[in-house]
């Protein structure tokens, strides 16, 4: 199915803007330079430790804004509501939404709500469009050199095994929270700390692995990571050999990777880690001259393996 | 449903541009107005005379970025499909969407997709939203006063007949194709003709009863339509009295209403004329200084009645 959505969608689609490989369109009006960016939210179960849809599809689509240089301003918001949901349950969704957009400092300022059959869909869908002004221009994939530090801010994994925990029934020893957040503030500070910061992306679905593979695809460079460096809670880790799931594979929803020219990491580190969710931020990898257009990691044992793009999705409906 | 959804919405999220009253939201950035829309389409069946879910989302997109005197730019398409939808159906649907989007100049630059197991939607479900650049800054309800006339820019409800007749497998006399079009060419060639259009909407879900009762809502003026005025294919009027449905509350996709000052009413229908879209344009009433927020019909028949606002929807999941 998803093959075929690519497939579609290439062959159509497939203009300089939807090329850029970025989270957002950057698009130009008159002169100004903006973000522009879609989601569609049908996470399984609505409400999971740490979030829910409303704050979710916030959240998302303010990242998305986020990671391409972006200050994330106007939000659209479409509602899809199956006929005899609780009005307390849509009532709270609303108010996450609300809380999560004042917490990104972004207006929600048009929006539409269709409500369908029961049956027609699943309690409700969520779909987030945003607009950003987009304050830092160096973004792009194709300023990438062998060399660059590859950097991720945080710990990985935790939105996927939160959703998965909650939609089993799963209790693993510790409580794993989303890490569903808004990240505008903590790229807003690196940015203006370093202008050696030379892309960005949000490893959501797919997670990590399939966020790097998407970067180097057709590209002059590969990546290569080492594994002990790539950050992953005890909890999480814990629950991935439970279940039998790569960390290296799962979603999150507050986390970025950035490629940083080699002598602004340190600087970078530091700026990062003043923020309280950045504090496990770490140089995980580096953009290599050979191996080009792969993922290839260093794994603790020793050994070196590809890590390859996943075809189809490991985990369905976990954003 | 509808009412619970409008009080959880209007608790949240009023602010000053959500209360424009407008199909899109009007906005600022950086010096650049620029207009701001979204919508989800969940139409059943997806395919109807006249169009599908796909270029149904493109047009009312378009559109409703068009009646806010804005140049429709950009779109977003976020995709939520039924897993196991045939690939065939999903291509004319694509193929369908890229070709409404070259019709009305505009470029699809952002897109999401999610596929959900087989129960948790109705095949296909599709969010798009849009930005235009706003070239025509005269638009406001609040610019309205007694004495304007309300025009039309062609005849009504076709869009809802035709998807309730595939639907219900019904077969009229005559077929009723829906109007889903793109509105861009036709106001852009009225506003240049005319300074005197001071706000337009177009007539979606509810009709133009509706969007009437939205436009003088809290207002200090009313709007009186003449019914006669009101131009009807016969083909839909049949539908009408077959099915007990009022044309005045169906939904179109390629019509708006605009509400001009009444020198400029000439001027502005010999320009809609000129396109073949807006041969049936014409005055159907006009805005008064009495019955202060309410839409009055007069009828053929000699009498007068008030024009109702409907709670909730007349036909579910017509766009």
């Amino acid at each position: 199915m998803h093959r075929l959505v690519d497939s579609v969608f290439i062959k159509n689609f497939d203009n300089a803007i939807l090329r850029q490989k970025k989270d957002s369109a950057i698009i130009d009006i008159g002169g100004k330079t903006l973000a522009f960016t879609t989601d569609s939210y049908v996470v399984k179960p609505i409400f999971f430790p740490g979030g829910d849809i409303g704050s979710l599809a916030v959240f998302g689509t303010v990242n998305d804004l986020s990671v391409c240089g972006a200050r994330p301003l106007y939000l659209s918001l479409g509602l899809i509501i199956e006929e005899g949901l609780s009005g307390d349950l849509l009532r709270d969704i609303v108010d996450s939404i609300s809380k999560a957009a004042r917490v990104s400092g972004v207006k929600v300022v048009t929006g539409d709500t269709k409500v369908v059959e029961k049956g027609s869909c699943d309690k409700i869908f969520i779909s987030t469009s945003g607009i950003g002004e987009v304050y830092y221009k160096g973004l792009a994939a194709d300023s990438i050199e062998p060399g660059d530090a590859v950097i991720i801010s945080a710990s990985i994994g935790e939105h996927a095994v939160s959703v998965l925990s909650k939609r089993e029934g799963i209790d693993f020893n510790t409580k794993v929270k989303s890490d569903s957040r808004p990240l505008y503030g903590m790229i807003r500070d690196m940015l203006k700390a370093s202008s050696g910061v030379k892309f960005m992306r949000d490893p959501t679905r797919g997670g990590l692995a399939t966020t790097l593979n998407e970067i180097v695809k057709d590209m002059p460079f590969g990546i290569e990571i080492r594994e002990e460096a790539v950050p992953v809670k005890e909890s999480v880790r814990g629950a991935c050999e439970l279940l039998g799931f790569d960390p290296m594979y799962l979603a999150c929803e507050g986390v970025f990777v950035a490629i940083v020219d080699k002598k602004d990491v340190k600087r970078v580190l530091r700026t990062i880690r003043k923020d309280r969710n950045g504090r496990m931020s770490s140089q995980i990898g580096v953009v290599t001259g050979y191996a080009k257009g792969k993922v290839s990691l260093k794994t603790s044992s020793g050994g070196q393996r590809l890590m390859d793009m996943l075809t189809g999705e490991q985990l369905p409906r976990i954003c």
